[in-house]
């Protein structure tokens, strides 16, 4: 196998786009391509994210997005995994570029949904569920995750206070993030007189709806002379399954597919989670923060959330987690939100994460989740 | 690089399902698994096609799928390219394997839409077009093609008679296969009688709407031992983009892709298309089976339409194309289509096309295209 690099990255920002998610990659991508100090025609291969491209009458984007940067003959797919989309996109890059099939492939992710009410987006989303158990019934992605809150709730001794530290603190990142789109710090009297979206989460608990695209691009080393940026390592790239339903499920503690893949990506990097420097994790809701910080073992069952409200994964923290601001604050839109973490971990290496920068930068991780777990996605990352 | 197999295949009967995709693929799943000896334990990796899930209100299907295979934890991913979607999670699945991520993965692809009207069946496959030029402006499939077909009836002799030629030849074989969705056979005066669809098409030059699940398993030489059924040996597995709109390319006497692609695939497999057997390509309209078979070199351009009008292709012909019947009239459930050849191909080698055999297995090739050829994936099997 070989040795494989993040050599560029690019990002939109997040929020509402005026271009298509058609655009908005193609515009990424190039600008992730040129980061790299390559041309369009280095890409052996495109993967791309854009699950909710019927929302624009466009499917079978990569041959329209290749087309784009002048490359029409490239192969490509369109990768999906619900909102792991761009993070499983990446881990097939990876794979093509490890194991010698190509020497550079793209990875973009795409997404454009706020020309559709909340309402059919929301619903939209929820094709990701158990339609015949979940979706059918009504369920969508903020009642399926307050189920998990009330579970934890119930299980462990934790306090309003200890959740709305985490989205005060992901909102603080987000300020700092000119990516992001909601760039503005939240007060905890803010937080706690948001409303209710479904018991226990309220507003200020949940992600919002985002437009937007990231990029980048993927290399084997032998491949590179010099870079052009300093590159990330790709040091595990991990995914797992587990059962869409929660009905289906032992316990609602934790997240099966997050366990998974990353024990896998542990064991394939060779690190332990005391060796990580910061996390990108996957906050569409701030009980899923937890969850993960829990499920990947950087905290005991039960305890990350009061860890969370003591301020450890604060950018200055001992463990700083979304310095991006996360899907949170930074926002996520669904097919860019995978792709967009490792955006992050790269600006963080290559000292363009100004004013929000976390004090060591050495190992990073992203963990990307798709629907309440059906799929996750975990990368490690290291400086050479 | 390691030796890849296909050593289990199993396919549904096309036309109308009464199960969902969901529940299809993972019937058909199962049995590819049983057919090749294995266990689904055994399965490092799951690719999932599946187009119009939204059609079924689910999307993130392989989860679910691999759920129902008892192996919730295995990653999955649902890869689409427009009609090629199901060839082309194929190619991600031999990378995987050939490359020693996996030992085997799991190929599925299965489409559900008969319960939508035609009108919406064909505006909801016409998304894989390019929308601001062509959907936009009204053209959906059987336009696109009728466009090719005009230019090249206006390019060269043909007469109606050669494109009849091949539905005839096609509905033949459909006739003799237990998983096709049109299992009759017609007559020159039927095609030749038969409405416009959009001219030049006739209704017997188009392929059906059809429901349909297919699966195959990809497995490295050195983890089986004894295979259960003969294996066909992946020697090519290729692929390759091109300008999505027709306005866009500078001749439309070919599609461009399938020339990149074959090239690509008789040069991985140091063959010639003299050394095929037989084959099994893209004919969703009569004209593309025309094209195709120009596009990979079996005959010089402008004289396939001919050939084929004088028997070459058919069943005992010189070079048997699509002894299944083909998209034409064994049936196109989009997302079944690419793997249902390659299930094709490992009956036909492992004596199970009783009726429809062709004379010579000893090599075959599987043609997909992703809408007007934006994409295509060309594979080329052997016997070991």
């Amino acid at each position: 196998m070989r040795e494989t690099w993040i050599v560029g990255a690019a990002s939109s920002r997040y929020g509402k786009m005026a271009e298509t998610a058609r655009e908005a990659a193609t515009r990424v991508a190039m600008e992730a391509i040129r980061d790299a100090g390559l041309e369009p025609k280095q890409i052996g291969h495109t993967f791309v994210a854009n699950c909710f491209g019927l929302a624009e009458h466009q499917a079978h984007v990569g041959p329209l997005i290749n087309s784009g940067l002048g490359i029409p003959e490239v192969p490509s797919v369109t990768v999906e995994s619900a909102c792991s989309s761009s993070s499983a996109a990446l881990h097939e890059a990876f794979v093509q570029v490890a194991g010698g099939f190509v020497d550079s492939a793209l990875v973009v992710g795409a997404e454009r949904l706020s020309h559709l009410t909340t309402q059919t987006a929301t619903t939209f989303f929820a094709i990701a569920a158990d339609y015949p158990f979940e979706t059918r019934n009504g369920a969508t992605f903020p009642g399926l995750y307050a189920t998990l809150a009330s579970a934890y709730r119930a299980a462990y001794r934790t306090t309003p206070e200890m959740f709305g530290a985490i989205a005060i603190k992901n909102h603080a990142n987000a300020a700092r993030n000119p990516h992001a789109h909601l760039q503005k710090e939240i007060s905890m009297e803010t937080y706690l007189a948001s409303p209710i979206v479904a018991s226990p989460l309220r507003l200020y608990d949940c992600c919002p709806f985002s437009d937007g695209a990231a990029a980048v691009v993927v290399s084997a080393r032998e491949s590179i002379g010099r870079p052009a940026r300093e590159p990330l390592v790709v040091r595990a790239s991990a995914r797992a399954g587990a059962v869409t339903g929660l009905h289906d499920r032992p316990d609602l503690l934790g997240l099966p597919s997050t366990r998974t893949a990353g024990a896998r990506a542990f064991r394939q990097a060779r690190l332990e989670p005391r060796e990580i420097d910061f996390l990108e994790v996957h906050d569409c809701f701030t009980i899923a923060e937890v969850l993960a910080l829990e499920d990947l073992g950087f905290f005991p069952k039960g305890t990350a959330a009061r860890e969370s409200g003591d301020g450890v994964t604060a950018r200055d923290g001992r463990l700083p987690v979304n310095p991006s601001g996360g899907l949170k604050a930074k926002g996520h839109p669904v097919s860019a939100t995978g792709v967009g973490q490792v955006v992050e971990i790269f600006e963080q290496v290559n000292g363009r994460a100004g004013g929000r920068e976390v004090p060591r930068t050495g190992t990073a991780l992203a963990h990307n989740v798709g629907a309440t777990g059906g799929s996750c996605s975990v990368h490690i990352f290291s400086r050479r």
